[in-house]
């Protein structure tokens, strides 16, 4: 037993270490250096805003060439809006880490979060590393897990353990969101690793079906941040047999265990939304395609006017109804379309339900947690997606962050 | 010179009367009987949203008949998401004005605006027609104008005169807003008249046109009601000769006129939008295509991250990046876009403008009206949008306004 807490969180592996390098407020912990074992497979997936920042152009640049041994991560700072001098601060911390740990540049990727628009300050990120080399553990996810927040007010960290093929395989994840993107604070990053061997094709392919259903099916306000990453890592420490295509009932079970964690850390991302006071699962069902029915729930999802009904707790259906009409479905039949606030129907027939009484949607409404599902009556896809309310506090904190 | 106001607005072949219905409130006006001469040529857009209300369903099918020769405007009471029911209301009360005028019942339009899901008092509507039958006259516009608002806080009241083939001609054109569409209160309606005799063909298209940079190029919350209506009507009093196709001078000279004074209106209603302290115009240039600069104006004017910063008066240009970035421009070529705050270039190469300084952007944000435009380096297309901040203000009026 050594002296890390027995109780805390690790993957084998993963060693980590977090810093107080003082990039935008002094004296809070804002550098994570986390490291991988040699051997380790990952898979990354990143914003699609053309105005990406730095370390996103850069990280995807060294994931073309080579598997990343350290990921260095700052909050405070979201090196983005910064053009040729941010990518070149960005490669400077590459560097700077690949020196002390005596390898490649390019088996560095930098993640970094917080202000648009202002230069990274690579001195005190060069200054902060020794120290940060010298603290890496095993047992450190909860603190690298607070050091990557910016206005989240809780630090997100998940675990799972579970049997595969005979081993008790690990899967642990963290990240923060607060905005779903505020480009001003900037950013969701999710970082998530397992014990587990993975091959690459497999582990590519499952993280990117488990970000489909969570990181991407969450709204808080429509935006999308320059800086969006989620990097998944399989180190392979746990000396299972490889995973790999040939053996789809243990992927079945790892893809399960992905999604899960996955949708718990995106949970967490919505439930703690800037201003959020309530979760809302968006549900469009029988749609004709999924992009339809991601059409409809983005629509509902990004309404102003339903967000601010959702924050009253007001069961204005009229708003969701409208919201349903104008998300541009070509031929919809709102005779068939039915309308639900969990177990409660609102809208059938093209209007109101004749039994609809406005205490059910009240009662629904009244809680922390509610659905709500459309039925288009086209066909048989069908996408969830996750949201919150539109309140007063969002307004304050987007309008004074700066100020 | 009769008793009449010598400088009310008046239209000639164009009559109206108000009335107090107690549709929603008692002792407000809430309803507008408008008398068209016969003759008159008229020309209409409607809402784009599936779930449209039951007076929308009824003016497309008139309309596709014969021409209008009454229009009925209530407030207080969309009719929309009533079903069947709703649809029998709004054709009683055609059938209701029919009656008291001696016309055919498809030769009255309905028009309705106000809150979603319940349904028409068609007996209260019918009790004051009567009155407003003998109280049609020419200088009322200033009172339908009023008596058409529902969270509006001023009324949208606009005139044009104008040389045209030697006639001095009039046009006049009222509105409501208040949320760009606000389902809870539903909608924005507008009712234009010009004295001019034009033909169908032109009339249409010159409605189309305007409309296409007006109404169609605001946007308040993002939200499109199931009410929104624009009608132009042309009454011929003026005993010009029909302005037809052949006379493209007298056609420019008209779409001129009709497109200033529907900017007017629409202006006045982003001025007027819930909540609103900020009228901010919003211009994209050099993109592809015009669809490719109203993606990039509309995801500027919807975001909320960029809204809560209009309100903040902060000049937070990562947000207007951002959003620029995640409009889905298929590429785009980041170092080749601008932005710019007034005459204030914030973004350039990339990133902040190396000679921006925050001082002149907080000057231009500190005004209550001030230009977004950003310029994309890939064509000579251009759309121009309005738009307005977002307030605590928007969260109370949508948050509390069924409390």
């Amino acid at each position: 037993m050594s002296a890390e807490s027995s109780t805390a969180f690790r993957v084998a592996g993963v060693r980590l270490a977090t810093a107080a390098a003082g990039i935008r407020y002094s004296g809070r912990e804002d550098l994570v250096l986390m490291e991988l074992a040699p051997g380790t497979q990952t898979a990354a997936v990143f914003t699609q805003n053309a105005f990406c920042a730095a370390p996103v152009t850069l990280a995807r640049q060294h994931l073309n060439v080579t598997s990343p041994r350290y990921l260095l991560i700052n909050s405070g700072n979201a090196n983005a809006g910064t053009g040729a001098r941010g990518l070149a601060d960005a490669r400077a911390c590459c560097a700077l880490v690949a020196d002390q740990a005596g390898c490649a540049a390019n088996q560095v990727l930098p993640f970094s979060t917080g202000v648009i628009g202002e230069y990274l300050p690579v001195a005190r990120i060069g200054t902060a590393l020794p120290p940060l080399f010298q603290g890496l553990r095993a047992d450190a996810w909860e603190a690298a897990a607070r050091a990557i927040m910016t206005t989240d007010t809780q630090p997100k960290l998940v675990r799972r353990q579970f049997e595969l093929n005979g081993h008790r395989a690990t899967l642990v994840g963290i990240a923060k969101g607060a905005g779903m993107i505020c480009p001003n604070m900037a950013t969701m990053l999710a970082f998530v690793a397992t014990d587990l061997a993975i091959a690459e094709g497999p582990l590519r392919s499952s993280l990117n079906t488990a970000v489909a259903s969570t990181f991407n099916a969450i709204s808080i306000d429509g935006d999308t941040s320059t800086n969006d990453a989620c990097l998944l890592a399989a180190t392979g420490a746990l000396g299972n047999p490889l995973l790999e295509d040939g053996d789809p009932k243990g992927l079945a079970i790892w893809q399960q265990v992905l999604d899960d964690l996955c949708l718990e850390l995106a949970t967490a991302i919505v439930r703690d939304g800037e201003g959020a006071t309530k979760l809302v699962r968006v549900a469009v069902r029988e749609a004709s395609t999924c992009d339809e029915a991601r059409l409809v729930a983005e629509t509902i999802a990004h309404s102003p006017l339903v967000k601010t009904a959702l924050f009253a707790g007001d069961p204005n259906w009229g708003r969701i109804l409208a919201a349903v009409g104008r998300a541009g479905v070509v031929g919809l039949d709102i005779d068939r379309v039915t309308i639900w606030l969990d177990d409660v129907r609102i809208v059938a027939g093209g209007g109101r339900d004749p039994d609809y009484r406005e205490e059910h949607g009240a009662r629904v409404m009244a809680q922390d947690s509610f659905k709500i599902e459309v039925h288009l009556g086209r066909g048989s896809a069908e996408l969830r997606m996750l949201t919150c309310d539109l309140s007063y506090d969002y307004v304050r904190i987007n309008a004074e962050y700066r100020s």
